[in-house]
């Protein structure tokens, strides 16, 4: 049975109940209504929770701050994992695995690192529990301390490094490059399902090199991997970008990012590419002899994204009726929905529904029928699409008849001068069987482009070369914001003060090749008038 | 760089000039005896400890008990994963992902779950560290003590059983299908790679069902297709059948398992399927409205296999020259390596082996090239063959000449009758160009059975019928021990008394149809005399 078809009304219901008990405003009574995904522009946050609801991506779990990723969730996450690892391959890495703890004495050894991640880990202590002397339960064995304490990797620069130690003595050793999909903890205070969690899953590369030549063209590679993923596979697009020192990897030397923009304009950093430079190569005492002859010290990468993109992906395509998923991550292309009244009407239905299912499949695409029964067609319209799945093939007598189907579109844009009638036709078109089926996937790939478009238009609405402070107060305070392409010359303390007072940021300063119409070139800090040779981006974001 | 030529050597020297230093009898000198895998006959521990490192396999890590997966390890885990999720997803499973901690409370719901798993786990007791007062590293901060102590999970019945209470409320809610792919940490005293590690991988699935038949027939399902795959992709023979009572799963009714038999004669369990009743229903509360309308307790399964089976891998197929992989798991199926003395028979050399590496990977096979510089030809056999590959195709200026192809497998097993001229044409076959590509892909199927075939053969040679109690003990003590099929009507606490007086334990008692000649039916309990419906497997075990 589909996990799609297996999940349950009811706890939408009751949470839709509590909120009700909360005094949230809800429109009484009815079925559609406890299940009511919140308007983007009334709620931009509720939204963003009811569409993971709806869609049954994830839920929260009985541990603060960590998720329950649910089925239709982590199959958004497997093909994100297939199509990112393929890249990876490609590009000569390999996975291996490293441990979950680190000792506490490992993450000493890199001093910005320490800095940047001692704050928030969770800390092993004992390694043993008891039943309590009241035989109420369990309870931990304080005979059972660890000598020394362990933590939860938060990253794992400190465990791989003490391990390419071992492995590394000569040129003829490097690079090394290796990857490893895992999950990570980091005790943070503020969750947001995917957005941010305490424990969540993702890839880290750790690569190490002979020169800082190739390091860096590593960072950048992967940098490029990443927005390839984004924009071709997401349908995401990302402005690439090194970030801030101030805003750097704890233990790097540069960090650069991929910036996307969500649905309320807020910047939503998508992944991380680090030249680290020597630094953990020296807290590990990792030397190699070169070509030379000569001892040195080896020099690192690494970079990541996790199920945070997940999140991304949420909040760029989904709309109030719910979850779009991209054709490219979709398990479930297509949906068929039978139509019948009579018992007779609904064997043929089904028949034929069978059919194209068999035939659809056999082209590789993914498709459920949802035979459920006491289920109105269109309460299964709702639902499929409330999940995100790209196309419905709706299939009644008057289909049979006319040896057609109706192909319905999750979603169209706008095309301008394109007049209502013919955008309703192209949202849902009655085809002849033979055609419809063969061009399902012209559609799906339409449909992919589609979306990449109008993430891009919308950026592009939201984005502003900015000179002047009146403009840049205007621009988040009375405009809805967005990127802001500014000058900045200003130092990381003058950086902290600003983000304080305008709960902005700087997300990145763009490589080459971005640069929207006047935003080239050199020109004034916007906050303190120095000389700037090129713009940044500042946003409000997550 | 793929990873089988990036990984350096010297640590393995050290370990060896390690060894030497504590008195260990090496041969004097020379690389090869550096590099010396320990034959199985003198000391099979160290001889599986040897092909692990030779194949870079995976390494002790700083932390206690816990392992560093190398890509070459890695690999072969990839491969079962794919393997095994494809089967999974056939059987109308999906993904999830829930969390790595438990609140302590959560573990003691279950009583018998609570007893088996509490005496061994990570606890994590505080989320924050701060920097010593002398400046040396960093401590635990005693003032991010938890309000309620998470363990790391040990097993994840309990979370996912807390969260199948909120998704179930009726009939229509079932059956839930659920696996994941996690690490789980088992605070183990003794620990051996892959074989047993206090963190390890591992899927385990998760089922809820309406009735008590669905899910007996789950676990019978799960178990089916773990045989499969362990025979038909590992090429290892398994056994399928019950545990006793006293080895059941902490919170099982009935627990099933797949059995094994290493080279050393002693059993290893591979993978198990439990049925748990309505124990962990019962403990979390998890009803739901039955087809009458009653409420009932929901009825549930769970199974899993881990990093283990990659040591069952190691110990089944491999020999004296180091790791044998089937075929089915090599990510390389051939490595191609150019023999040459000038300069000008490289060029003609290295082209050759570029057209015969591009040919067979456009038949879907994984390929490598030898090109390292300075190694002789000899010394790059020995070094793939402890790798595991299957096959090697030699390629010299002879073999241009001739439009031949030498093509050498990793092994021959034996043919009774055979000459061994005939068997050395096997294992080293100069062919025909055009003959040798097309034949690649049936000789690596050859190779996949021929490893199922010898590891039936031995296991069928160390298995034995027994019935008196002085065949038995000669069996263990003088012959070299294996399977001992025999009669059992003991009680647990009798099984514990025979397990430390013979260090043999019963494996399971086995389903139908894979009794042995002269094992079927009743008979006397080799122990206590009492009648017996049929007979069990007794091994020494890992």
């Amino acid at each position: 049975m589909s996990d799609q078809a297996a999940e349950p009304q009811k706890k939408q219901k009751q949470q839709n109940q509590q909120n009700q008990q909360k005094g949230q405003q809800q429109k009484g009574g009815g079925k559609q209504d406890e299940r009511r995904i919140t308007p983007r522009a009334e709620d931009y946050s509720r939204w963003y929770l009811d569409v993971v609801r709806e869609a049954q991506l994830a839920d929260h779990s009985a541990v603060r701050g960590c998720m329950v990723i649910r089925p239709n969730g982590y199959a958004i996450w497997e093909k994100m994992q297939r199509e990112l690892d393929a890249r990876f391959k490609a590009t000569g890495h390999v996975n291996a695995y490293f441990p979950l703890f680190i000792p506490v004495s490992f993450l000493s050894k890199e001093a910005q690192h320490v800095e940047g991640f001692a704050k928030e880990c969770a800390v092993v202590t004992h390694h043993r529990l008891r039943a309590k002397s009241d035989g109420s339960g369990v309870e931990v064995d304080p005979e059972s301390k660890l000598e020394e304490p362990l933590i939860v990797r938060p990253t794992s620069e400190t465990i791989i490094w003490s391990a390419y130690k071992e492995w590394i003595q000569s040129y003829r050793d490097l690079p090394i490059l290796i990857n490893q999909w895992a999950n990570v903890v980091r005790w943070e205070m503020r969750t947001r399902l995917f957005l941010r969690t305490a424990e969540f899953l993702w890839q880290e590369g750790h690569t190490a090199h002979e020169t800082e030549k190739e390091a860096l063209e590593e960072t950048h590679l992967m940098l490029e991997v990443y927005r390839d993923f984004a924009e071709n596979v997401m349908a995401v697009p990302v402005i690439r970008g090194a970030k801030t020192p101030g805003e750097r990897f704890a233990g790097a030397l540069e960090s650069l990012s991929i910036e996307a923009m969500m649905q309320d304009g807020r910047a939503l950093q998508a992944g991380t590419s680090h030249y680290l430079g020597q630094n953990f190569a020296r807290a590990f005492d990792v030397t190699f002899q070169n070509r030379e002859g000569k001892r040195e010290l080896v020099y690192a990468t690494s970079w990541g994204v996790s199920t945070r993109l997940i999140g991304a992906l949420i909040m760029t395509h989904s709309d109030d009726t719910g979850l779009i998923i991209p054709p490219k991550l979709a398990t479930t292309h297509v949906v068929i929905v039978p139509i019948y009244k009579t018992d007779e009407e609904k064997a043929r239905v089904y028949t034929e529904a069978d059919a194209v299912e068999a035939e659809l499949k056999a082209q590789g695409l993914g498709v459920v029928i949802d035979k459920r029964e006491g289920l109105a067609p269109g309460a299964k319209y709702y639902d499929w699409e409330s999940k995100g799945v790209p196309l419905r093939i709706e299939i009644g007598p008057k289909d049979l008849e006319n040896g057609s189907l109706c192909v319905a579109r999750r979603f169209v844009i706008e095309i301008p001068g394109e007049d209502e009638k013919a955008q309703r036709s192209r949202k849902k078109a009655f085809l002849p069987r033979a055609e419809a089926l063969a061009k399902i996937k012209t559609i799906l790939d339409e449909m992919q482009k589609d979306l990449f478009q109008r993430a891009l238009n919308f950026r592009a609405k939201k984005t502003r070369v900015i000179n002047t402070l009146e403009e840049y107060e205007k621009f988040f305070k009375e405009e809805g914001g967005g990127f802001a392409w500014v000058h900045w010359a200003g130092t990381p303390e003058e950086e902290e003060v600003i983000a304080k007072k305008y709960q902005t940021s700087i997300r990145n300063a763009p490589l080459d090749g971005q640069f929207p119409e006047g935003g080239e070139g050199a020109g004034p800090c916007l906050f303190t008038g120095r000389p700037s040779a090129r713009r940044v981006v500042m946003a409000e974001s997550y």
